[in-house]
């Protein structure tokens, strides 16, 4: 089982790759480096026990290379997880490109990206991920055909949004099917906060479901947009904690469950698409629970767009990747009993069946 | 051109990889890891642009993993410049495997080891090396068959040692005809430093050629044999330094040539199998040259290892190794012209050569 005392398991002090503090079992982490294009990229694969590791590509201008890698190792660990939990055939990985995403694109640095990633043969499949798009995805393209979410131009899943909101409104039905005995969220009082491409998809079904619904969100433009094609009541994003509501939906930033907003929580419900919602898992895991509050695991509800780049892997079909989103529901509520019956947030539960599995194919 | 700039060209802060001091323009550094047998094993592949990067496998209870990363780094860029100017289509790769070689190795290690190796492709071929032998090799064999160096009794070459004593003995006879017009070893006074496989080998061919050959060893049941066998005088491995000689052959230790030794030698040449023999590169180059000693560069004249796993890789033959051996006279005399004609120092003008070979093989 992934322990936290994987965490230096290899034994050498704190430092570099081995050695350091989310190293926490990697099978292999690849630096690759090309003079000519300034291709500075990290590839961590952390686990192939029940598949190829898939995970995205990040671009991001890191101060360092320390926190470059400490990032890739983290996502590629959480990974495994995601796969893990919802069922899917894959291990867990991810890339970092250290630059600079708005000047440091050129269509020979992701060819070249490309050529590294075909020479580890599948065993890391990459797709887009913050700072790259499907675009830049048709250039590694070129060189690999590792890589997964491409445009639906050329025969792959396109936007993956839609399907991860699914999915989070299966894990959200999930939970009032657990908090109230019925899973309808007619008339239910639902935050989304956040209201991009997840954020808005997510509005549209429980708006059909007939909730009422409140949104926030950065973008004032989309903002209104979204009110306006939904009837969502617009909220300013940080009175989102103090609203008297049902099901608070964080579809944007992380670690928005920190100790001053739980606190501050009026809901019975937390379940939204946002990455790592738990500021730190232990102990933000417990308060929220501690404050009745019932808790969807990220990472399990908003696996949506994995299901759909998996689903791409093996052949595009919308139907079937809806389908395999709506089992959410099912593991939500194993999730749920799990916890109680263990004595465990659904956090630490969710995380427990992931290496339940794990364990079970390593030893098969 | 490899020039010191590309160190911390990736213009990252001093640490890691990217940034290492050491990093040197690498075009890729694996790190490997495998929980259950314990591998922990750091490949390097520096440059490919002549051919497949090949370099042995170190075994090494290193302090930390910094020290491991500098190491590997160091001996993997130092594989690009020996293939480049022995004129082998290789590039230069070396790894390290973090472990204590008298305990550590286990079968499954060495077998995990070879599956990473494949992973790579054939973008990095391995051989023995410090800590590892022909025998682990067959382990890693048989996941892979990119590694070279395999014993005789598998259709391998077996033992290097012969070929790479040839080839310095090759540049010796160069130097002797550069310094002396003569190639000739006849009467002239030899001082073997180690006389190990590659060592004895050396006092074997210099002593059929009717040298006077002074040998020195730690090991002294080696030392006697030797003595008895060819009829070499016992000398302590510190008179070396002191004695009234022709030619200076380190066999055994790397950087014997520091300030105080260059200060003490009594000998025209300095031509032996020995790695890394200038403490510094730039310093001690330049001082030897100063004091009228020719140095035939090391990583020149003891490329008959290299040369004799290459020819393993296109299907062995001894007797083309041991010719391919002897072009090591042809390059060490160009070298020595180019050192005169651009006025520098020996080694630089082997590094030189071996950057502008890279150079017009990245144009071309």
């Amino acid at each position: 089982m992934l322990e936290v005392k994987d965490i230096n398991e290899a034994g050498l002090s704190n430092d570099l790759v081995f050695g350091n503090k989310s190293f926490a079992g990697h099978e292999e982490v690849v630096f690759c480096y090309d003079k000519k294009t300034g291709l500075k990229a990290i590839i961590a694969i952390h686990d192939t026990t029940l598949g190829p590791a898939l995970g995205g590509t990040r671009m991001w201008m890191y101060k360092s290379e320390a926190e470059a890698l400490n990032d890739v190792l983290r996502l590629s660990r959480g990974m495994t997880f995601k796969a893990a939990i919802t069922g899917l055939e894959l291990g867990g990985g991810k890339a970092v490109i250290i630059g600079d995403a708005r000047k440091d694109k050129t269509p020979d640095l992701f060819r070249k990206y490309g050529e590294f990633i075909d020479s580890l043969k599948g065993r890391y499949i990459t797709a887009e991920d913050v700072g790259t798009s499907t675009s830049d995805m048709v250039y590694v393209h070129e060189r690999t055909k590792f890589v997964t979410g491409l445009p639906e131009s050329m025969g792959g899943s396109g936007d993956p949004s839609p399907v991860t909101a699914y999915g989070v409104y299966m894990g959200m039905k999930a939970s009032a099917m657990e908090r109230w005995g019925d899973d309808s969220l007619r008339g239910k009082k639902i935050a989304v906060q956040g209201v991009g491409h997840v954020g808005e998809n997510l509005v549209k079904y429980v708006t059909e479901e007939g909730a009422k619904v409140y949104i926030s969100d950065i973008n004032k433009e989309q903002l209104e947009a979204v009110s306006k094609k939904y009837g969502a009541e617009i909220v300013s994003p940080d009175a989102v904690y103090d609203l008297d509501i049902d099901i608070y939906a964080p579809c944007a930033l992380g670690a928005t469950l920190n100790t001053e907003h739980i606190g501050r929580l009026k809901c019975a419900i937390v379940a939204g698409a946002a990455n790592n919602q738990l500021a730190d898992e232990n102990i933000h895991g417990k308060m929220v629970t501690d404050k009745g509050i019932l808790y969807a695991p990220d990472f399990l509800i908003n696996a949506g767009g994995l299901i759909n780049v998996y689903s791409e892997i093996k052949g595009y079909n919308r139907e079937a990747s809806l389908e395999q989103a709506k089992n959410i529901y099912t593991t939500t509520l194993e999730i749920f009993k799990k916890a109680k019956l263990e004595n465990l947030t659904t956090a630490a539960a969710a995380r427990m069946l992931a290496e339940e599995r794990l364990l079970a194919a390593r030893k098969a």
